[in-house]
């Protein structure tokens, strides 16, 4: 394929035509389809309908009765599942109710209210900084902003966020209090972080005493064509003398129901004490019967295991089907890059400069939602104006083969017009 | 009965030894009973196990996925249920995870970090002073001590909180941001406010413009021997031209589970966008298929009511235990006084000024664990050391009868030593 981007004016002008004819087909077909989010399909969800009736009993193993009060850090069986899955000793997690993103807002607003280690709570401090490697997950910067938090951006690269950036920022300011990461199979990329990043984490000289890696392990069993191994933060935290840093989110939000999952935060048990020292003016105890129903349905981590296999085998043509598509249409065009993840949700895309918002625009005048350009970095603005989001959970591989056919015309008539606008 | 108040010395010294005599008996006995909290009996539960297996689908009534993401504030059929009991239109409603004080502490930690209608947050202020209605849920006053909150004890009335002491000091210092209200079959007393007092508290003057009701309806439909009603807080403070400030939770802890229930918090709609406006960030929705759960197993109000009328019934012998015992032991001595609850949870007792902390430490020497004296006043400080909650729903009827009748032999015991040392 010739490259798009070397065309000749009179090409261009041609090809837009083209383009043009083929959308309005688009327009006119009338599809309704919504990818805007990572939200599994309804087929993934059945793969765990067998926890509606799961429940034979409410005794937990160590005969305490889950419909009942008490319990703060969840049931000792869920700990235990946890601590298999993510290698994570059962002293180290506490496990919280349906969903890891109020675990992370939580632990930013104990950060706000009452501070860390004795230090000022954030939230009378004149200015506090984040780091938010970028494109990442707009959950994540979401609550930065709403607690006024000034987020600076972070370029990705292949092995992680561009550590010589964030080893020189944090070193000099010390109202840098911390970055978020999602370090296995990235949010939208797909990246793993290296060891050799997760080392420079847990390691390196920040200004602020009190530094904070929100690790978001959102897809850390969710491989798809492949397994990773990533560095455990808090061993190598520890190992480098900064057992306090991390705090680290799991759930089984992408794993059981998003709407009824179980969640997790783990860390030094310094830091577990001092969560709980928290938690335990909050709450009596979360959801113990929704523990108890997963850990019966899972039985262990080698049961959880086999579900997330079947789980990646729904969504394995699927990411066939996003980038092969990307591939018959775009490959050698000059008008997109992308990604191709080995797990988690997402294949992220770029197009030529300034073209984002329009194809995405484009993509909606077609009937297909796709997520905002600009919502994968913070304040929604995308300094570039290239990066979208392909979120292909839940359509289905026929409505997928659509949407993608939909959004290449997309890219590329956003491209040609750009091109022939310079 | 003769007042053991009058006994001579000699009379006072020949029934200690009778008292101590028989104290030993108990001791020996070695019975182990925990009653120190307001926990549900298993046989109460039970009434909810229907609960395991009734879901036989994961559609709401408008034909969402229960199961996936989404719905921030609520399956509109559990915000039904929540205003059929409550008689609070939907709008008002936001439906939360499975316990109201993690409901409440949110909302603490929403006025410290972001404040309300625009006015400084809290944690930004020098001084922040809560009116503390006492004997009352320990719980609260752990909640706004963790946060650095001064408390300020206001005695109860049999009317509820002495509003002529409220509305001045409201009136008076503009840090007093709030106060914990009860209102119905009130911990630990069973008190119901009049209804000139949820009036006086709907309409009185705050220096404080943020001023916030928190009203924990957490017995609303709890009555065992009879129900009483309570005007509605949210109606009264609008008609007064305060519609913002009460904050009005409940749950079904103590309905069904008291680990996996449903909770709500509901408020002018102004108050509901302004919660959403930061719960947004902080959850994606909380877990639907337990809201559908409850919806599934009790229909509508009028099926909530039933199996509230079951659970009363568990709970009235064991009330009638704890009166009769009280009345046969006690009732004339002077050496105790308790309520009559009509409701709720809990038999409030006081004994002679000094007699509490001794009073539990003697029971507890006899197996018995009690609710800690001190703990329904603010700082765990009963300023008279009087105060003693009875928590009768956990044991049995039979274990009840064993307990109270060690308990009204610590409650002559203490007595009777302390008029000695007179």
């Amino acid at each position: 394929m010739a490259k798009i981007t070397e065309y000749s004016k009179e090409e261009l002008q041609k090809l837009e035509k083209e383009l043009l004819a083929e959308y309005d087909q688009y327009v006119k077909a009338g599809l309704k389809l919504d990818m805007s989010r990572g939200k599994p399909a309804p087929a993934q969800l059945d793969l765990s309908n067998g926890m509606f009736d799961i429940l034979d009993g409410y005794e937990t193993e160590n005969g305490l009765d889950a419909r009942n009060y008490g319990v703060l850090d969840g049931i000792p069986e869920m700990k235990q599942l946890f601590s298999d899955c993510f290698g994570i000793p059962t002293n180290q997690i506490i496990v919280g109710g349906n969903a890891s993103l109020n675990l992370m807002f939580d632990a930013m607003m104990r950060l706000m209210v009452f501070g860390t280690e004795g230090n000022t709570p954030w939230g009378r401090l004149d200015k506090v900084k984040f780091l938010c490697p970028s494109p990442g997950y707009d959950r994540h910067f979401g609550i930065t902003e709403r607690l006024g938090i000034e987020m600076i951006t972070i370029p990705m690269t292949e092995d992680g966020p561009d550590m010589d950036m964030v080893e020189k920022l944090v070193a000099e300011d010390a109202s840098i209090k911390g970055i978020w990461c999602v370090p296995k199979f990235s949010n939208p990329q797909g990246i793993c972080y290296s060891d050799e990043t997760v080392k420079r984490l847990a390691a390196m000289k920040t200004a602020a005493p009190d530094f904070r890696i929100f690790w978001d392990n959102a897809y850390g069993v969710h491989p798809i064509f492949e397994d990773v191994k990533i560095l455990d933060i808090l061993e190598e935290a520890k190992a480098a003398g900064n057992p306090n840093r991390p705090l680290y989110f799991a759930s089984t939000s992408k794993i059981t129901f998003p709407g009824a999952g179980v969640s997790m935060v783990a860390a030094s048990e310094e830091m577990i004490e001092e969560i709980k020292g928290v938690m335990t003016y909050q709450t009596i105890g979360h959801d113990k019967l929704n523990q108890l129903r997963h850990v019966k349905f899972f039985k262990n981590a080698e049961g959880l295991k086999a579900h997330m296999a079947k789980l990646a085998d729904t969504m394995k043509p699927k990411f066939e089907m996003v980038l092969k598509i990307l591939d018959a249409e775009l490959a050698d065009t000059g008008l997109l890059t992308w990604t191709s993840p080995k797990g988690g949700y997402f294949v992220a895309v770029d197009t030529l400069e300034g073209c984002a918002k329009e194809t995405v625009r484009l993509v909606k005048e077609a009937g297909v939602v796709m997520t905002g350009a600009g919502a994968t970095y913070p304040y929604k603005k995308d300094p570039k104006d290239t990066n979208i989001r392909i979120a292909p959970s839940y359509p289905t591989v026929d409505e997928l083969e659509k949407a993608m056919k939909i959004f290449c015309v997309c890219v590329k008539l956003a491209g040609v017009q750009k091109l022939l606008a310079e």
